[in-house]
């Protein structure tokens, strides 16, 4: 049993703690929040506190807090034996260099609390700065059952950026659809089969070879025609801006 | 039986051929396209043809070619009892208008030659200028079991505008992702379940409400260091637009 104190009940900290009480071979000891609200879901079910003074010696500490709050709660946990991971995205594993034992163990997925999540499909970027430790985060990885990756701070710093792109953004794109939608009173269901597909589609063919549509067509005729149909300025900004993307990258 | 002869073989074409072939209470009755080329797939299954004077009688003629194509096409079907429809997204009805019976029969998808498709998941959006039309287009639809929409020209419109944010500008955010990905040496494949979920949370919460990241948090600081981390100026540039769109729309 490798024995793991989480920190954190936000969103990631949140789903972190159902997958980890779920696993096998994971004993969560405590579960760590600066505000005991947050941590109601784990009353019954695991030691709970607030008070950093009070967590217990464990194989791996887990840090899911925002990334502002990172560095004062590493100095706040002081010296551990045990290994201790953050799980963000854009954060070097350097921030923890004061711990003997450190890495990272970034889940990259989108975490509302509302909807439920499946770490079996959730992807877990892994770094440490021993090949002891990188091991101990891959059999933590392996119990919750997902697709595990060896990324480095660099490659994760890059990683963060393409999520951005992918989740952020994109999904940004489906709002000025519903917009659209709204507009001239058509259900934004209407919309769900394409979204849908766009996304399947990537699975087997590379996004560039995927590329459908006016701009990669070059048809100015639609293009132009389009732009003169949008009436707010962002959506018309939005449509030049990427349109252009699309012909000078694919 | 509805006796419909089809007009095109591109992508569209093809595929609803395939659909129409399958479809109880449909009676294929010719499948035309300018070349021979295209119509190979059909040769043994039903009548093809090059040339327009010899197109029989049917209920329905379903015109799927290029927009720049359809004003000749529709001109040198002559005069036709049947009902005239087209498939395009962007096209009015009115195109058509000459015909006494015409519509619109628009599958709203994106359709790759490699990639099958399940009309069942397609949402067909109708029009036509009488309802008997409307009623018949109605049943060739129920035919192919997607989701039936009735949207007018202008709405149909709108919703092209939209499928090009939600499909062709969403698909090349992925195409920077697998960039950025490819410029650090991690495979795109990493992503694939953030991009799977960011389409699937907007079935059950609006695309508004999902919206997470940096932009919509107002994290400045992250905002500035990734757009100091990007190389490409098109990629910064997207950056920056769209996460002052997010800021202002959310």
């Amino acid at each position: 049993m490798i024995k793991v104190v989480l920190l954190g009940a936000g969103n990631v900290g949140t789903h972190l703690f159902r997958a980890l009480m779920a696993a096998e071979n994971i004993s969560l000891l405590q579960w760590y929040n600066r505000s005991s609200t947050a941590l109601q879901e784990g009353e019954e079910k695991v030691e709970t506190t607030t008070a950093i003074d009070e967590l217990v010696e464990a194989d791996l500490y887990l840090l899911s807090v925002s990334d502002a709050h990172l560095a004062t709660l590493s100095e706040a946990l002081g010296e551990r034996q045990g290994l201790v991971a953050h799980t963000a995205g854009s954060i070097p594993m350097e921030l923890l260099a004061q711990h003997k034992n450190h890495g990272v163990f970034y889940p990259l997925q989108t975490f509302s609390k509302q909807k439920a999540v499946d770490f079996q499909q959730i992807p877990l970027c892994l770094e440490a700065n021993t090949e002891n430790n990188l091991a101990l985060l891959e059999q933590v990885a392996s119990a919750l059952g997902g697709p595990i990756h060896f990324i480095d701070s660099s490659q994760r710093k890059a990683l963060h950026i393409a999520a951005v792109f992918v989740n952020n953004f994109v999904n940004h794109l489906y709002t000025v659809g519903a917009q659209l939608c709204e507009e001239h009173q058509v259900p934004f269901s209407v919309l769900q089969p394409l979204i849908a597909e766009t996304a399947d589609k990537i699975k087997t063919l590379p996004p560039q070879q995927a590329q459908t549509g006016p701009a990669v067509r070059g048809d100015q005729l639609v293009l132009n025609k389009h732009l003169n149909q949008l009436t707010k300025s962002t959506q018309k900004e939005l449509y030049s801006l990427i349109s252009a993307a699309i012909q000078q990258h694919g």
